[in-house]
């Protein structure tokens, strides 16, 4: 099976952790061991968050006092896609002696009139006191908002339309090759008037971009790999329940957590309902059992 | 033709300039428009440096009051590959309409019994007072040494033995593809007893693991861009010459300058004498006048 697995930016970096590189690299080395195992029975292509990293890399370039402004949203997502694509990179290889393992740096195309960019929502960067943030704005010509006794910038994050680089994925897949591509969901670019591409400003969820990928690249699987077994239906009250199958619209039905779980879900659904191929959302260490079926919430169309 | 190109990181961030992403990026956009030309009538690869970047995110690193420890430099290296690696790949696609380019993020092997780790001479990250050095070589096992009035970490810069990726630039180069690569020099990694590899601390010149990657391609010319149209020989002195054309063992009989011309020149002549094809030394915007053979300091064996 053609399988693409998307892996949260926070199984690399996971919370109360501070963000140094061996506590990262500690918690690649663990993620490898899961995604080998797939990718000796398997062709795999490895998505990844980059969440975290990115806020590590926007604090430090914000706080760099040589530069005239920090860096952009676009340039700080490719370096987490270098950083942490490396990485996966070369747990991959120690964990697959003889296999090809690719990484690349990729771009995501979004729509320019997408509506995410009128109506900015994901928090990003550094906090800033009221009047600090005002003059970010005023300077820098970002959006910024109230988040807690704070202000904070704030970005879209525009529905991916596709990965750019998705013919040298699939060339490299054709190849043999275990592929790490499109992470933190990809650089967000728009293609302009005259055909060109170009970076903006704005955050793309990688898991959306993984059910994007996953459907041009006719893969066969779709797993989301978080850190919960399985949904679970009426979350934190006595009707508590773990989905262990469900049909897109049977997920889509069900009194979900807010927050995280909305894009995954999203996700999944899309994937099933638009290939009618299988998609699921588990625990990184059951990845083996959840492409059994023995594990994880399966969502699939009825009959299946 | 089959052209391995290196690019100089300071010819993405000139001296002088402020290190915004902004200055890099029209940079770049102005070297991808000479890579372009050559890129419409060759194979071509590309590989950049990365000094003065990868010394803005070790300062940053070391400034970020959240870490127990900077980042390592091969981590901090992997982060250059995604930044400038994202930001050829875009100004090249947008040059190339059509065409297919990939950037890819790479590692490059060296021994780890190469003398430069037991000698390390280049300079890298922040300067220090005596005092604050000591502590930091203490805590963190650097090598440190005096810089001028201050004091600098030092690091090894081993000879790269092979690009670990160079299976899959290769086939990318088969699919048609324009390879963005191995910028850096590649992240500098060992393989260790039970033959896994290793991230190390290093830096790798880029000219070098040009050189080597441009024999594993068998490529047809190893072109080394910088801002000089020629190698001079008795540099800054009455006898000063442009030196056009030599063989690689005339080459090495010229009174050379000392400083970054010195892997530059080892690095071509490395490659003429193990391939027989050609080399080159001269400027970016000349990239098509060069391979032509009428600019540059070509390096050729006698007769050709």
């Amino acid at each position: 099976m053609r399988i693409v697995v998307a892996l949260g930016g926070n199984a690399l970096l996971k919370r109360g952790e501070k963000p140094d590189a061996a506590n990262q690299r500690a918690n690649v080395d663990l993620a490898a061991e899961s995604l080998a195992k797939l990718a000796e029975e398997h062709e795999v292509i490895i998505t990844h968050g980059n969440g975290p990293q990115v806020g590590v890399f926007a604090l430090e370039s914000a706080s760099n006092p040589n530069l005239s402004m920090p860096y952009p949203f676009d340039t700080l997502g490719a370096e987490t896609q270098g950083m942490i694509g490396y990485w996966l990179l070369q747990s991959m290889q120690n964990q697959l002696p003889g296999r090809q393992v690719a990484a690349m740096i990729n771009q995501t195309l979004v729509d320019g009139a997408d509506p995410a960019f009128a109506n900015p929502t994901k928090f990003v960067g550094e906090v800033y006191s009221k009047e600090k943030a005002e003059e970010m704005s005023k300077e820098h010509g970002w959006e910024v908002r109230p988040d807690g006794q704070y202000f904070r910038r704030v970005v879209g994050s525009p529905m991916p339309q596709e990965v750019v680089e998705t013919p040298m994925i699939r060339t490299m897949l054709d190849a043999g090759a275990v592929v790490i591509c499109a992470g933190g969901g990809g650089v967000p670019v728009i293609r302009q008037e005259d055909g060109t591409i170009k970076g903006v400003e704005a955050v793309i969820d990688k898991d959306l971009t993984a059910s994007v990928l996953a459907e041009d690249l006719k893969a066969d699987m779709l797993i989301i790999l978080t850190d919960v077994p399985f949904v679970k239906d009426n979350f934190g009250t006595p009707e508590e329940e773990d989905i262990k199958r469900a049909t897109p619209s049977e997920l889509r039905a069900r009194n979900l957590p807010a927050g995280s779980m909305g894009p995954k879900v999203e996700a999944v659904c899309r994937f099933v309902e638009r290939t009618g191929a299988k998609a699921a959302i588990g625990r990184l260490e059951d990845a083996l059992d959840i492409v059994a079926g023995a594990s994880g919430t399966i969502i699939a169309e009825g009959g299946q």
